[in-house]
């Protein structure tokens, strides 16, 4: 199965990109040709989700290096732009180091840089493939299951992380319902998820964020399966702001919590989910949803855009290299060290 | 301290009510002469909170009686409707209860029945004074608040529940700082509770509701305090979606949780949560935040109003007759026999 859209495309010398800002009202691709308009594009979420924002990045370190015209200095600056253009997701810093490795590896090379990130794209498409393979082992038959945020197509360079999953096992005939949390401030959930569920025609509902509490309690969400942003050597999982509570009712009543995620989501440099750097976004997201203010202008706000499930909560985390389960700390290290699970 | 509005006023035969839909854009007024355009008001929340609803349906019976000319038959099917108009709040079906039966003792005298609505108002502000002073008690100096929807003069017929304590403990000079949840869907925290906030110029933050958790969790919480719109016998609380996550993520993070609702809220022929009505509303409210589609059109909806929350999540239960503890159906049954606590 392949989707017929193209969240991230590169061609004729332009990234194109999916404007995810408009969904689900418009399909639109934008273009993209200089390293500063992708920065703009990661920044102002035109895309997101922690692998798609990787894939962009690795194209615009492309850019930065033919603007730079053989200038070290200025290449680095223009990468600089590009890995502080969001926080939070480790994908993020991990394309970026990646692609200055590469460009400093071939003395400057625009088509090795080209080939690194297109690298990057092809090897999480694969990646989003062989989780929606090793992540449907975990999901029964006529499974009712809660999910959060995007983390499709549209989070991704390819088929998608836990709704790679949740796709794969539709497409296994395993009569599978969904409920799409809204996922306030900026509503991925219901832009985004709805819009690939109602494509796919997965059978699902639309929720808002605080109905999951009802529905986990009562016996009606047998999983819930969300994305990672940035995963610690604990276990710890930075993700969309609402997975903490989600995560805290499931072990409240017993329900199985999974992140899915590829290996690059996890920072083998930091330990604790305490460490882990917080976005906080415009008060706008919350003050005007859909554009129009429902508080008043001078009411102050606090809009983190992610929070920390700590790994006490996690079931298990799926991911390109098999399914981690706790001990954690012990069964990251051995991915670090090359093993699969 | 008084608010230089009224949710609920009833002046030259008419009710006045704040068409809180417009909130806080516009604060505008609108009349009601007839049974039914009350009942819409209530159902289309023009009106809302427990308390509000019950002293605008005071006046709609009054209108009913009107209407009636002297059939009895006439005056209940049209008393029916307004009972009708929302299912949750136990103070709507309380406050048509009380009417019917002044109407019926009375020989269906206009005066006795404008009296019995007065009346309904009357206390409620009486209530809303002694659950400010009540509930002050809880609340430390330099307590960081949490709340959910509204529960001020916006949702009451005086000060309010929740947000009346919380006013009191800001003009006690406590230093309190709050976090409004936005509430969705619809946005009560931000339109109205904000609104009241920044009107009283009460230190306070709105948040998205998923932000609570991270706060709770973090210690930046000292109480989480929330209305009613129906509490069991056993204790259960229902109130807008919301509230019981709330409540789980206190239990797991040890922050106290209390509920502020006038015995009136209590109803006392129900002993379990499990067996209070929850009103669905429209996929609309969901779908259109602030009118403006953020979902596929064709998406199905679950958009619940309410959730109950178990008297095993609830610290305390402050009323206009004392601070209710655990055990709750012990107290509550001592409330029932007309004690104070």
């Amino acid at each position: 199965m392949q989707e017929d859209f193209k969240a991230i495309e590169f061609k004729d010398e332009s990234l194109v990109l999916i404007d995810q800002r408009v969904l689900p009202g418009k399909l639109e691709y934008l273009t993209y040709r200089t390293s500063e308009d992708v920065a703009f594009a990661i920044k102002d979420m035109v895309v997101r989700g922690a692998p798609a924002i990787g894939g962009a990045a690795g194209y615009g370190i492309y850019f930065a290096l033919k603007e730079a015209k053989g200038s070290w200095d200025a290449f680095i600056q223009k990468a600089e732009r590009i890995r502080s253009s969001r926080p939070t997701a480790v994908n993020l810093m991990w394309a970026v180091d990646r692609m200055v490795e590469a460009v400093k590896k071939s003395g400057m090379d625009l088509v090795a840089a080209r080939k690194e990130a297109d690298s990057i794209v092809e090897e999480d498409i694969a990646m989003n493939h062989k989780m929606a393979k090793i992540g449907a082992k975990v999901i029964p038959q006529g499974a009712r299951i809660l999910t959060h945020c995007n983390t499709g197509a549209l989070a991704t360079c390819g088929w998608g992380t836990a709704l790679g999953v949740i796709k794969q096992a539709f497409y296994d005939n395993k009569g599978i319902f969904v409920y799409a949390d809204e996922t306030r401030p900026r509503f991925q959930g219901a832009r985004l998820t709805a819009w690939e569920l109602c494509r796919a025609h997965i059978p699902s509902k639309l929720i808002p964020d605080s109905a999951a509490a009802t529905l986990i309690r009562d016996g009606k969400v047998d999983l819930v399966m969300v994305g990672a942003d940035r995963i610690t050597t604990d276990g710890d999982v930075a993700n969309k702001l609402g997975t903490f509570t989600l995560s805290v009712l499931c072990k409240e009543y017993g329900v199985p919590f999974y992140t899915v995620a590829p290996i690059t989501t996890i920072d083998f440099n930091m330990k604790e989910g305490k460490d882990i750097p917080i976005e906080e976004r415009d008060a706008d997201e919350v003050k005007r949803p859909g554009g129009v203010l429902v508080a008043p202008e001078e009411m102050e706000v606090f809009n983190p855009a992610f929070d920390v499930t700590p790994h006490q909560n996690v079931t298990a985390i799926i991911t390109d290299k098999g399914i981690v389960y706790p001990p954690f700390s012990m069964n990251i290290e051995r991915i670090k060290n090359g093993e699969e699970l």
